[in-house]
């Protein structure tokens, strides 16, 4: 059977769990942790990205957009959760990349913090990523905005919610959540779906 | 016309480049950097990450494997760089895997030392990263000995050869690139070729 490496705590392994589950695809869920399991991890992925997903042939994908990419590609119409038009699919990947882009900052934050001793950290470096963090969330909870009320869950939706969940777990004294009311409502709705609720964020 | 936001010393911003001249897609490079000109990038795209790719209706695209992804859903059969069955995408997903953790892991390495004073780098992570992008580089080199020989450009061709010109003009001390011949004997091939020396590392 298909294993999905890492924790449901990484943004990135929670969103391809929640994609999978949406199309249908089996899998096995071993939560290894690239930190406190890091030698155990090496010995699937030397690289000790998560997620990684190992197919049944031994195949190992990683890069939640990439291992999106292979199962999108396969996907019976009904299923698929990205648009397949031009314009639809250009107006939903310019969602995706501002989520996307919030999510990396939002990560480079939390390692500032939890990785480094104090003495360590820069303020520079942490002060940069929050504009670009902020700014980022301004744009994302714009296009959504703009899209239509939708409560069927497609690659936006998914992106969106598990993305907001981490940032709100982790620092919500960073972004506050009253100051991006569209992303919040949007995750209101999909974390209380069965998908989201089988891999909740822990 | 649509236009490229980035500077080709991005590995990613180059690896756009590439794959769009090679899918025959007319466009603009306008090199703004995300550091000396981060008003002016932040303008178009508050986030201020390249590449930044916007269409000719002003969708703005991000993240260079999203931005290739709508390419690809719409370059003529003869012109796709990704193979079409799902076994051969794994297999070319699985590499392209390998090479993007490298090339995150030596972005990771080359910020911590350019964007940090000496006393705010932090060896135990410098040691982490390192471990972690040899280990992609082994992975990434072992899966191209086992394609075949190909000088056609593909998406693997391509990656491989703008991420390793990238390692090996910034941080070679760190990867020696006679440990990883493989590599290098593809980036030898395809950089000679038109498309790569259009938009060379600068």
């Amino acid at each position: 059977m298909i294993k999905l490496i890492g924790m449901m705590d990484s943004p990135y392994v929670r969103r391809v769990a929640v994609s999978l589950e949406l199309y249908g695809v089996a899998f096995e869920s071993q939560p290894l942790s690239v930190f406190s399991t890091f030698e155990e991890f090496s010995r699937i992925n030397p690289a000790v990205k998560a997620p990684t997903l190992v197919l049944e042939n031994g195949t190992r994908l990683m890069d939640s957009s990439l291992i999106l990419n292979y199962f999108e590609a396969q996907a019976a119409p009904e299923r698929r959760l990205l648009p397949v038009t031009p314009d639809a699919l250009a107006n939903d990947l310019q969602t995706l990349g501002f989520i996307l882009a919030a999510a990396e900052k939002a990560v480079q934050n939390v390692y500032e913090h939890n990785l480094r001793p104090a003495e360590k950290q820069h303020n520079p470096w942490i002060e940069r990523i929050t504009v670009q963090l902020l700014a980022a969330c301004r744009e994302w909870n714009a296009l959504l905005e703009a899209r239509p009320e939708n409560a069927v869950a497609d690659q936006v939706a998914v992106t969106s919610t598990v993305i907001w969940t981490f940032i709100q777990s982790m620092i919500p004294h960073v972004v506050n959540a009253g100051d991006f009311k569209k992303i919040q409502a949007v995750a209101d709705v999909f974390e209380n779906q069965a998908a989201f609720k089988k891999y909740p964020f822990s």
